[in-house]
């Protein structure tokens, strides 16, 4: 379950070398893909995050992940009395100390407006110091400049969208100038599934990020098996060039709480790789299944139909990292059947768990 | 990390189907022995325990053992009011529950007088119902004409030895006609040193065991990292007879705590199978040394010499499941040297941890 | 917050003296009644569960329970070839067992039938025995008789009701000659939609209990924070009487994860209750409100209106004691305003919240 | 057991407003003195830590301190191509964020040197910056003439101590020229028995701080019950002069793991504020005490006699917010007797615990 790592030694006053362990997240790789865990917005204290960048690279190595972004704000700089830098700093320091770690780091940086158009979060810079413009669209076109990627960050943060999360017509005109490739469907603790149905219906890329600025522990309670959101990008392999193809073409999904969001196709690899039929065993009146999950995914299945002569679950849930015995009754003579249910936490649009039969 | 086991499905009343995890305890197979997790020590509804005995399986399976053996009370029934059956009960439907997982379930009885001699273990019978003797060393008797091992429990009980833990002319009788082949160094949450020391003067088998009466959650603190104490035995397969082997030349080792406590060897032999070595890299000034612990057990060293060139740790702790960069300062010049200290919790005898040596 | 409680000592072999530690559960009072903590619906060895009926009252103490009904299945004695009693015996145990603790314990039985009618309780007997017959209308007439209440278990347990939960003719004649007064709208980890609105339109004392076989903690997980499901009883004081004129009353609602399933005059009491405002402090352009919850339970907050001139939380969760500054900004001038909001955690119907308005 | 505090509420990006616990922590005030839970010695970003001064704060806030200070080397500016400021800049920032808060801020620096005579704590300081030279003597002369006070760091830190832990010709004048007030008997994961023992031989205040330098979650579990090392303070009010006055009358005591280490006549009115005896029933062949412990501390009893006519536990654990039963065997006719035992993580010395007689 856990894939240790070597790191440098942090020689501590007060007389400690750290250990660290690295803890494996285990979502299984797809067929022609990796699954690659991410997270492409976070703060350190070069804007207005309250720990210093490598920080954000610990935490990384200790929640499995494989890739970061520390996506500072070119406009909040809340610590500027005492930090002045180029919007490329937190990038440079955190990339030095990934170095020969696990973690690959990105550049990046929040381009931070009011509402409209609110917050957007450029990736694969070159200069961050290129985006501090006063005009939202001088970043953005700075962005796709240096060949950058841009998606809309939490499109449905109260604070900037008080009622109902709307699409305004300067997000249109942003669309369609090129400048807006993904969306957040999943920022910190909140999901917007308006955000999920615009991903859909206007082909972008699905993300979901921490947007941390506190140290992850406050925020996150790991004892008690909770993690931080997470960008799965399913990319040929682990480098800029492989994700950023894996973004441009909208392999992603989005890893929040119990829930995977995402495309049917996807969803539908994770879920038949993550479970393992270990055994089917018929007898005359019943038939058990013994299923072997994996992954840290629970599967939360609800049964979809009615009248079927096999009478099994009408809910059942598919522990993660345990082994299940399913028993399903004959309530006629007959040798097999079709069992047929939705997996409501593997969600391919708002409200729509992944539909399955199973023959058996 | 977590093996997984096959389970029969439990269907319960109120609608759930049980789904159970093994643990794996991750202490290492010798060169020439597997290490079996024992617990040979513990109680049911039929004697004076509170569970159903295929609970103490259910147990089992979660914690990772491989043997147990209930030992039910020949003399206290405490509920006789209700369940009445012979003393071989509690035995049969342990094991008939247990087929086809991976508990192996000896069969045990504990034969319970007043101080002296005390509690005593006897396990690999034939029939517990010929231990029923009003005189223990008819009781014991029996055991031998059976083939039956004996062992004695919790020798520093405070109840039975209020001031110290005594060894009494009667023990040495015991002892003497061959009815104490091993003892408990360890029982429930507490250690005894004077028990550690005597199975070191009269080759006894060391066991340490749960002596478990209520649900074992209710005793231990799982979620806190806690474990029900252990007989590891180093048996050549995971058979009676091996276990037997095992038992009548003393290859044995008790987890308690945080503690081993054994024969030096086989010590040793875990504490290095334990550690990798990952990497040595020297500098001008310094060595750096990468350490992997892949078992569940932390390793406390403590250094034992003074005026080495080469400046270490005084104190050093290397966790479980972790990789560490130990860091080694030359004062002199050289390019190698001898590290000299203890493992403080691997007990080789009361108060008395494993001295390494280690060349780098 | 935690209340401590005498416990009587339990001398173990091996050595240990157990020392219990009462949780007191923080859901407040009601002005005109105590709320009491209840799980009517538990098993022992004496039918088909696994642990001795006292375990029932430990677990009770730890989890800070008032009330429990060890209610043995009449019908299922899984047991038997070992254990022969009387159906009153697990009560005359765990009774006398907890008395002098907090807990106080009701005779009961489960009576348990095929579909239809399916499984039900039995609670305020006198005699358990006069409930063993053929036809289950002799036992509810036995059972009212004796002056006992009886409610419907986990009404939609799929073993039994393969497709969807449904109400049957059965069921309608049973509830006619007032043998049915309540029923499970919670049964272990099932929420039964259709049992509570059945419980809403037909006037039936609302249940959610436990109905464990097992250990508590093998079941629930109370490091993650887990608990059973609770019924809480609304009574004048804390004796049978009392609770059984609450039941009458149907002053009762469950408390199910991070729910609270009731009726509304009392949702919105414990609500009030939970919750205090500390300070309301208005600036320029700001209202800032500190909240404190008191309580146990979680909030989840969801505006339910738009256009308001005060812009506030879209979704919000007041958590289990914490303290809370909930900021509002005023889009007009205006000193004052009124949030509406619904509280989708305290159900008052199924799929509905409890609806609230704010004056500020 | 929870006391809730009012937070400046922190609106941040990504939609949340943070909700902090504060957590209490649970050691009796003595008569005469207010018992202060301070940690005098913790990083920021300002010298090597990585963390912003605020997150101190917050930490103290969850854990339930009332003092602290940040005290940067005065030499270790690990962040100084990004931050260039004044010593007393992480002071300020605390404070002025402390404000309102439970939490008081003192202003301190730590005078880092190689050994001898190695790293000095100095707090209660007007201008850290005055301590910047290059001779420690001056930086102690400094630190005096402005009011403050000293204390030697980790003085058995194994980076600097190698073989063991040396009282140097170098300290000996420090301490001589009253420039040695206190000394660390517990820095982090560490405790020192010698400066233990040269704390009372000279008569130095105690001190047990946390030397944090990364985020507190990372280095102490609070899940598994850990905590950071506390100086406890005895104070008449909670105030910067009652503070250093304790200080200078040596009225401290250090928390650390399950030890309270200090002098004796305090620890023994901090275990007889603890515990409470609740009832003594007293049977033909028994005394039954039940006791209360109302503190976080567990107290490791083992007894200190042989021969008493009552025989009682050899060890026996007080667990933290228990209630017990400790049964007591009376071996001849008496009606009442004397207990002698010492509470072995209560110490008074190097290996020495807490001396206690108890008549019953």
């Amino acid at each position: 379950m856990k894939k240790l790592l070597l790191l440098t030694a942090i020689l501590m006053a007060g007389g400690t070398i750290q250990a660290q362990v690295r803890n494996h997240v285990a979502i299984p790789d797809l067929d022609d893909y990796l699954t690659l865990k991410c997270d492409f917005h976070m703060h350190s204290v070069f804007s207005d995050g309250l720990v210093w960048p490598t920080v954000r690279v610990d935490e990384a190595i200790r929640e499995g992940l494989d890739v970061i972004a520390i996506t500072e704000h070119i406009e909040v700089l809340r610590h500027k009395d005492d930090i002045t830098a180029s919007h490329n700093r937190a990038f440079d320091i955190a990339a030095k100390y990934a170095k020969g770690t696990d973690i690959l780091v990105l550049k990046g940086s929040e381009i931070t407006k009011g509402m409209p158009p609110g917050h957007f979060n450029a990736i694969f810079l070159d200069d961050c110091d290129a985006l501090e413009t006063q005009d939202p669209m001088d970043a953005f076109a700075a962005t796709v400049e240096q060949g950058g990627f841009i998606f809309w960050n939490h499109p449905g943060w109260d604070s900037q969208q008080p009622d109902t999360t709307l699409w305004m017509p300067e997000h249109t005109e942003i669309y369609d100038r090129g400048f807006m490739q993904g969306i957040e469907v999943v920022n910190f603790h909140s999901y917007y599934p308006e955000a999920h149905q615009w991903a859909i219906d206007r082909n972008l890329t699905m993300f979901g990020n921490s947007d941390i600025h506190h140290p992850m522990q406050t925020d996150f309670d790991f004892a008690r098996g909770e993690h931080r959101p997470m960008t799965l990008v399913f990319a040929t392999e682990k480098t800029p060039a492989a994700i950023r193809e894996a973004l441009d073409e909208r392999r992603t999904a989005v890893w929040f709480e119990d829930k995977l969001i995402g495309q049917e196709e996807i969803l539908r690899e994770i879920f038949e790789k993550s479970v393992d039929t270990i055994n089917v065993r018929k007898t005359a009146t019943r038939i058990y299944i013994t299923l072997k999950n994996n992954s840290d995914l629970p599967f939360h299945l609800v049964k979809r139909e009615q009248g079927n002569p096999l009478a099994y679950f009408r809910q059942y849930t598919i522990q993660p990292h345990r082994q299940h015995v399913i028993t399903i009754k004959k309530t006629q003579e007959s040798t097999s059947g079709r069992l047929k249910y939705e997996v409501t936490n593997l969600l391919v649009a708002p409200g729509k768990g992944l539909y399955c039969e199973t023959d058996i």
